[in-house]
């Protein structure tokens, strides 16, 4: 099933395909034969019936386009499919075809549906996921010692570890990988309500034949129909949004780091990917890109999705018929997103001259928290600051490094031993507790990973 | 074109078409085969070479799978879209395939495509939005004298004219599609800056060749290149979110008219069209829930183009590829609106008795402001006040009606002669100036209609 | 503290209380003190420079004015408070005003500020959540047996219970309640990382510092110091979004309720509360509005939060910057939405008799289904169909009740004898599971609640 | 009128005045003072009770807290104030009492007043952006030579000036400030429509007195009352959209010019703006900061407001009530987006000697687009593509210039002269149009600010 070009950087292949006509037509056919086949089960209705029924509930040879059309005379997809189905029966069992949906409603079938799409959403996401975190944990181990700049608002700070900030970003992106399983765990049920969510047409055996079918077709039963109650999927878009937030962080990071100026890691490029053919030495951070291309969009999707909650008695106004584009639109650019940031993490080179360099280019001015430190604690905090401002200005003015600067200044050189002083701008030895952290991210995600 | 399951209740028909694939490659087509006529109109490129790209570019045979699988690697269709077109120049004529796209960058031929789309999207937006207004002009003066019940918080209260109702959603909806049609007047420009915005390719006729570009493909030429300047497109996204808005508010309106228990107005049902075959007694409203369905989605929607806006540089990470599923999302989920309200429009029965017996059932209640009035310049605000709250909950409790509570009671016959006492209630008296706003809004719609 | 008008219909007072100056100032300070106890029970700075620290962290005497004026100098409130802090420190204990705020950065103080404060608000929005779950609790018992009409796309249905709905209420409710506790219980930790994350000016002992910092304010510590990690954050944001949305579910439903035309429901109004002095029959939902008008704002500001989650490096450029009136918004429009619909909860009257007169008045058409599933068993599903479409029909015509008209018509009569008729339109025999599905509900809430 | 801390990075001081409780109380005052001499012109109250409403309708002494707290069991702000404001006529002159507020309903009251805070916002937001507007202006005219690398998804590419990125800053801006004026127009009208909309307490005399009223207040009197029809304002809040999009565009920009490693432009920064002292070679973007943290929260704001738009019948339940902190919020932030982007521009330095050495930093790669038209004409596109890509990694590989590299190589050699490759990396000389542009946008915002 090939992409579409107006989605072309909304989707990836397996979830394009998930969510395309043959796949929609298979999963509302799925819980037709299953309802069939429980209603038999239960002897709701004849086993001849459902054996015709299971029989006419093959994708091929629906007209998806006619029953799209349909949709909008009902404001339904389940109207035209059942009649589609329905027709289809007739045709080989004329007295089976009064059995199609028996008992059920169309937000019965749509939704169980859906339910169904996300079933298979969630290997394809968790396995990009998954790699993105053994790519994570993997740089992190590799680059515990490599030293980079910290920076905050863009501006060049104290030394972090590469090591560091990979296991942030495995961090914060373990955690939405839970959250998302978690969401998905509760979204897996059933939807079977009839009418008006009673199951009044099957009298009595209502809970037995929604039972029969959650285990014909893999899901969990739930409390009740949930036909106005929209919280479980709003949860699994939310666990959605939360997770593309981290991921396009670190989206955004990489594209930072990729910058000409900076340097510090590059995507993997060659001619066919982020390749420019009139600017050749470009790196384009063409993954980070559709990632972020993805992630600009989930937000307000996810917000859509709330404010669609609002949903009427027991069937709503709009609110319900608004949710599949939605939900769609989130999965695919959820899926896009994993799987770039986990082409960016796999292929992610990182140059940790030029991340010495960058310190270097600052001439020690962000060791100056440091230089502070130490003299606050000689001549107190308020002496060491203006202290240091005065040797941070005039390192920057003379294009001297601070500690050059220090040791010329007899008030700082008097309580700076010159081993110190030689040693002030050595990252390695101002990173205080990052590789602990490091260690507390890499241990949290993978004691978890394991249990 | 079929519409695609996933969007059935998101889109139109003509909608879906505009953004299909071959609608989406003849769109960026016809930008590249635009340009080389441009450019040979103004001497860069041989007139020869010209002409193999224009014979070149047409979207049969291209292949949009291919595109849509390539364009993420280079986080662009641009890209791969220019490939294919340069190699089927160079099969007929290897010279020429080194004029395809001469000074063009990707962004160039993406936005001058969406542009494209927009002009074909604007008068079918513009066709259903025109049927609307007739409709709703139509039915302001039909019910003209059609009085009902004005509710506020959803509360009976006095009363007011269909017409009015029908000429207020009329006001509103006009100025929302002027306001459209000037968003598309600013936002139908000519895309072409070359890679950094300067043509730095074309020397000193980069504005010669955009102006010529721009003629060819009739649209207008900007000051300069809006890479990364989006106001234009995100204005025409506000302008349909406000549109939208004003149209489910009407959509809002007639689902409430038509609830069983109101029963004032009706949708055109008919077997195919909003009727339940398990419930055949149903008037479903399915205009209404269409056009609910899309402006449930919108407003996110321009949120997330509003974000985009923050587009970095010369070329934006991540703000700009998020564009073209939000724009295709928005443009369809308005037309959907537009449409789906013309019909209800067109289509739309109103039940004058049911609006007189949804009046008459509140027993006089709804006068009560009126009779306050009245009493008010007699024996001042605050006794009246007491007197009416007396007598309306009278009213209620004893199920009779207003005015006989109060001829009953002393203090209020002595103020309120029998004539005014018997026509307290009549609906019509209490209409205050409701026609002539009504005219008000027909008028001013008229006006700028044919102005 | 009182609320604004700006803000009347967006806040409670504990709320508003909760994020005004004086609160903000107060955990802030509370960071600091409890930074000082930390650092100098690990030997970092001296007791007594603790204790001065400590002494002069009392929120009462600075100037929020000026704070906030400053903070625009530096984008942040850090630095303004710990400038005004260690002046104050300065004027009892010139020595101990250097060891402010020490090894601690802007971030950490906010951030821990606002998680305090988040601290405070969980008891304050579980108080009404409990309330309000207790009342539908109480409703689901009460009305387990009162019937009353289904409606689908705001159609009368087939029947339903009011003890379902509410059973159905409490559920979406009690697990949104349930989501917002877990999402509590992530976000309320430390936040302690200094300039850049590693708390190089701790030297070695920042995990130490931190954990002590943590136990001192009773918050958890972090695998790692989440500056730019927001995760955690945006998740307790959207269980206020999914649980607003269930919250918002109930109000429509109760306002749709409280309509005129429909009068089965009422909140607790009396002159002073949704009543209407101009019109005295009035009954507001007012305790609705004010969540439905609460719950119309959180979607979006939950996307807000989503976007600014894309934070650079180790401090972001305007997404953390973004945070603090979003969340306050958040926090108090859920609020505002738990404690209306508490409010309604607790005093919502219900009127069966409309209830019941609501069924009566449709002469029996949603009872058509019912008519149809008896049929079909003995002459198929087409031709039942076909027959209780003509009743349906003729029924609405004739003003005549669906189960004469069926008796009268033949072929119907042969089929279903006359105590089946004469039963038809019994609600209470038409509720299929409906009893089942409310204890489903009950119990699942119970359970959990008592685990 | 301070600000207060939870808004610091949210308002400004005027703008948090305009929002403040006496400011709303003033406006909401001088609606009933004007409806009174309104009334008392058009002979409907007596001129007395007209002078004792005006007397009584000052803001001071007005409790904003007991106002506020009221509100919550009304639903709206109107109900309090005009009780409060009766008592207060009470006192003085009980007659006069009875008159206040006169055939109104509240949310004339509410609206008009939120259009008369409006009417004061413009000239703030105006005078910001025209200070704006200005400094871009003459950035865009002393740097119409300055060249400085252009740069796309975050790579160097060709060069542009950095007057012309001042210029499409300007151009945006500047369009935007135009729609929001014109949206300021179509907004600042009087709301007058009694309980349903129909000024049916006025009998005849409705559309009188609602143009005097009106006159009275300076504003334009709309077709109709606009209860429910919010279009006018969400076209306001749209065009706040648009321009803090490409305010933000420009914050983005600016702040990313600011890293460390670019170092191209710096903010007006002192100790006591922007400065760190724990890092005093810091140069904090804090303008950018604030306007993009108020960026992030605008979107998501104006998606509440088109939201919010559909509202039900003559008033709304829920709708209506969420606007108030939607719209405080988006003026607001919109308002420090400009003073905050005001700022940056007049303070903005700019650093010609590092956007050269950025430029020479590339070694010349940024011309390999030229290099490759310049071969292209003579020995086709594809080996000039070729030719050129070999080139540009030799030069990387080897950290030589591309035009060092291209004259070593005899297929290059042959086709440049010695000339033309001496001058390939010449920036100036690759500027194509730039410079056309630049002018174009600056006449354009010329002509129409004369106009």
């Amino acid at each position: 099933m090939p992409m579409h070009l107006i989605d072309a950087l909304a989707t990836t292949e397996p979830l394009s395909a998930l969510f395309s006509d043959q796949s929609i037509l298979q999963a509302m056919l799925m819980f037709e034969a299953a309802l069939a086949r429980a209603e038999a089960r239960c002897n709701i209705i004849p086993q001849d019936a459902a054996t015709a029924i299971v029989d006419a509930a093959q994708a091929t040879g629906f007209d998806a386009a006619t029953i799209s059309k349909e949709a909008q005379l009902s404001a339904t997809l389940g109207v035209p499919l059942v009649k589609a189905l329905t027709e289809r029966v007739r045709r080989k069992n004329p007295d089976a075809a009064g059995f199609v949906h028996w008992g059920a409603t169309s937000q019965d079938v749509c939704d169980t549906a859906l339910v169904l799409l996300l079933k298979k959403a969630e290997p394809i996401l968790e396995s990009d996921l998954l790699r993105l975190e053994v790519a994570l944990h993997r740089l992190a181990e590799q680059h515990a010692n490599t030293v980079m700049l910290g920076r905050t608002l863009l501006q060049a700070a104290g030394p972090v570890t590469f090591g560091l900030k990979a296991a942030g970003w495995l961090g914060a992106i373990h955690r939405g990988r839970k959250r998302l399983n978690n969401s998905f765990k509760e979204t897996l049920i059933v939807q079977f309500g009839g009418a008006t969510g009673t199951l009044a047409a099957l009298g009595k055996d209502g809970v037995a034949v929604g039972q029969a079918l959650a285990r014909e077709l893999g899901l969990t039963y739930p409390e009740a129909p949930w036909h106005t109650f929209r919280d479980r999927l709003a949860t699994l878009l939310c666990a959605c949004g939360v997770l593309t937030g981290s991921l396009a962080k670190m989206a955004r990071d990489v594209s930072l780091l990729m910058q000409t100026e900076v340097g510090e890691a590059a995507e993997r490029t060659d001619k066919s990917r982020g390749g420019s053919s009139a600017m050749p030495h470009k790196r384009n951070p063409v993954g980070c890109v559709s990632a972020l291309a993805a992630a600009n969009r989930i937000p307000a999707l996810v917000s859509s999705f709330l404010s669609s909650m609002i949903q009427e008695q027991e069937r709503a106004v709009g609110g319900w018929q608004a949710e599949w584009p939605i939900v769609a639109a989130v999965i695919q650019a959820t899926g896009l997103d994993a799987a770039a940031m986990a082409e960016v993490a796999e292929g992610l080179s990182i140059n940790d001259a030029r991340m010495l360099a960058n310190i270097e280019a600052t001439r020690g001015a962000v060791f100056a928290e440091r230089a502070m430190m130490l003299l606050a604690k000689k001549i107190g905090h308020a002496a060491a600051q203006k202290l240091v401002e005065d040797a941070v200005r005039k390192s920057l003015d003379q294009n001297r490094r601070l500690a050059e600067v220090l040791g010329a200044m007899p008030e700082a050189k008097q309580h700076l031993d010159p081993k110190v002083l030689r040693d002030l701008e050595v990252p390695e030895q101002y990173l205080g507790v990052a590789d602990e952290f490091r260690k507390r991210l890499l241990n949290f995600t993978k004691e978890e990973n394991s249990s």
